[in-house]
């Protein structure tokens, strides 16, 4: 079903994306068209992409990711970013590069408490 | 009633319009005007715009359906974009443009569910 080699799964009613190696720029872009396509498949209304795994990501593969985020809130789906190691956020601060329209978290489960406060304060409070 | 092909319902409180084909520079700007007298006819505090019809949206289409939220707001209305594809929404990110001023939701089911929060969170406290 997936043109990439990153799992998509569908765990509650979100999405969980763990990258677990390096991306380069074309699978970076086949991730952001799977992640795409399996939100419009699932109708998940969440998505949490985990970086954990990377120990680079240069300003083009963030910006696929912040892209995609963005592109997921065009969808109505809210993502989070979670796990981004130290060295990656000091390279990417440094560069001048900003994640806006995308939220952060420290891991998975912080992401996903995050997207459950997200929804809930969006359904009713 | 209409000067335009794409029908605007009332469902409960709320205006839904459902764009089935697609738009072009003419039809768009037809159902901007369409969609603003009919929230002032009915006094409808909700919009939901349906585009899950629309394979390609270009950005003068995307401007006036982000205009007409925007002008739907300064009358009182609260507008929501929903079924957009993720090609669509791959095209608009990368062509720099964002939804800013309206909300976005995966389908219509949704975007009532969000209205009906907008509603209560404006009408309560």
């Amino acid at each position: 079903m997936q043109s990439g080699m990153i799992p998509i799964l569908k765990v509650g009613g979100i999405l969980l994306a763990s990258i677990q190696t390096e991306l380069n720029d074309t699978s970076a872009q086949a991730f952001q068209q799977d992640v795409l396509k399996a939100i419009e498949r699932t109708r998940s209304r969440g998505l949490v992409i985990d970086i954990t795994g990377l120990d680079m990501v240069d300003t083009f593969v963030a910006r696929i990711l912040t892209d995609s985020g963005r592109m997921a809130k065009l969808m109505g789906t809210e993502t989070v970013l979670v796990g981004m190691r130290p060295e990656v956020a000091a390279t990417l601060v440094r560069m001048g590069f900003s994640m806006q329209g995308v939220h952060t978290a420290l891991n998975v489960d912080e992401g996903m408490a995050l997207l459950a406060t997200l929804r809930s304060s969006r359904d009713g409070e």
